[in-house]
């Protein structure tokens, strides 16, 4: 995070979970913007804001929140972003940027890109940052460091509005890739959707099980279960938007990996030990290379402990 | 980690990787044994345990240090344990217990209960913990602790020795379960096989895609692809052995995941908003299970930082 000094004087967020909360934590913790308004649609959340203070001033309607406001960031599920710009076309300021958080950049653009009106800049973004944990209690000021922020900008997009948002990016902390709305949806759907898909889905195989108990399941999940029970914790109506919206990619991931799975199910079938050893080793060094990329930590992470007295260090120690 | 006093004269460990140096360096911890020995195939192993020094003494072969050995734990891949027993079988003194920590235990049976001398009891286990660091640098002593054990003694165990090997692992910290061989097996199947199965299968997929990059997937993995490759990085040798030795477990647990998935793939495809949300809903549950089990833990690893800062503790220490 890096103290640039004030970028915006009005920011809103609208949509005040995990993303909207920590948004708006660093915006205070850098001073980024002389106020930060908010909204969400639940009045629980609202009160919820309020009352941790991470927004300057909560609203009880969206409109009401992005009036005035230099930038405005749909932080609201993929599935209302087209009613909220609808209601809250008539009060952006001119001048103003329109960008948001969602997981899919395609269907955020059909909906909110044909109601922006033309005196508002809008820069679709989504921030590859997040935690299982969702609402407005789980937001930190640092979930954005040392993260990527993809902006997708369309074709006449105002230059200057663009290296606005990248620089609002770069000061929460995060690298920022400029990349088409298309190429980003492939992307994400290997990297992320097709993860928790997958996660969601063997969780619901192994609570359906006759033989084996969920309270077997539950107890032996540190075999490795129990990290996908950690993804397929999130929230549950954003990936519900996320697979509606970005059906095409995912479905075209999804066939790949189910002909990858099937390959390997034959090597199983067969006995084919060297195929698997072949196919395991392969995949010990994509994991190298993403601690190399800083997007992982090292730390042996099964134990979930975190010790710092391996062996070898002790052994060090002793010397 | 309990402080029973010593359990045994002459521990021998066969295979000083992740486990077996956890277990060496648990017994020393705790004064568990007066000596351990230890033996493992690679000669650069053994130097490490040498220097490392979680055994007492390092061996040249299987037979040296299993001999005047109490209690003989197998920790070596499931591969290699009938070669070992045929050759350390002669070596074992009378009622010496020899036990094995390998994840599949039908095949562990079939491979070492043949030629397991009368006069030694033999009493299969699996201490379910681990990493997905391999390698004798990698173990500590609490590897063990708030953990599960399982073990599979055969219908005409000596309940005694049970009795002092179930001893020797709550000492270590972990509870004991006991179970049949098969319906240990189904149990692994789906809480650790099929997970590192699918996690190995989707590194492959996302490593052979034409239209994101290597690049790409590595730098955008925060989104939960980087999840699956923690568990895709443990040692191949044995994920070969346990796919090629509990093969009918893991097909059938991953024919049900197939059709599954399928059925998730079939909602997506025909936008079935509902079916994706209730699925999204129910996994949160079984996550909440496995902390309230003790299993993970509850803080948000998603940032990998395990901030403590959250807002709402922020909040409190404000007021």
């Amino acid at each position: 995070m890096t103290e640039t000094g004030k970028l915006f004087d009005r920011v809103c967020l609208i949509g005040l979970g995990l993303i909207g909360s920590s948004i708006g934590a660093a915006i205070h913790k850098l001073k980024l913007a002389d106020h930060v308004t908010g909204y969400a649609a639940s009045q629980q959340t609202r009160q919820s804001a309020a009352r941790i203070g991470f927004v300057d001033s909560v609203h009880e309607t969206a409109a009401d929140a992005a009036k005035d406001a230099d930038l405005v960031i749909l932080c609201a599920p993929i599935g209302v972003m087209e009613a909220i710009t609808l209601e809250i076309a008539p009060a952006l300021k001119p001048g103003c940027i329109l960008t948001d958080v969602g997981s899919v950049k395609k269907a955020v653009i059909s909906a909110v890109a044909p109601h922006t009106p033309d005196h508002v800049h809008f820069i679709p973004g989504h921030p590859i940052a997040g935690s299982e944990k969702s609402g407005p209690e789980s937001g930190y000021p640092e979930l954005f460091v040392d993260r990527w922020c993809i902006l997708t900008p369309l074709p006449d997009a105002d230059q200057d509005a663009v290296k606005k948002l990248e620089n609002f990016w770069k000061a929460l902390g995060s690298s920022v890739e400029v990349m088409t709305p298309s190429h980003h949806d492939s992307v994400l759907a290997i990297t992320s959707h097709l993860p928790h898909l997958i996660a969601y889905s063997i969780v619901s195989t192994a609570s359906d099980l006759e033989d084996v108990t969920s309270s077997e399941v539950i107890k032996f999940s540190a075999g490795g279960f129990r990290d996908f029970t950690r993804i397929a914790a999130s929230d549950p109506t954003m990936w519900r938007d996320v697979f509606l919206t970005n059906k095409d990619a995912v479905l075209e991931m999804l066939g790949r990996f189910s002909e990858d799975l099937s390959a390997l199910q034959r090597s199983i079938r067969w006995g084919d030990g060297d195929a698997l050893y072949d196919l395991f080793s392969r995949s010990k060094e994509t994991r190298q290379q993403i601690i190399e990329a800083g997007q992982d930590t090292a730390a042996p992470d099964f134990g979930r402990e975190h010790h710092t007295d391996r062996l070898t260090d002790k052994h060090n120690e002793d010397k």
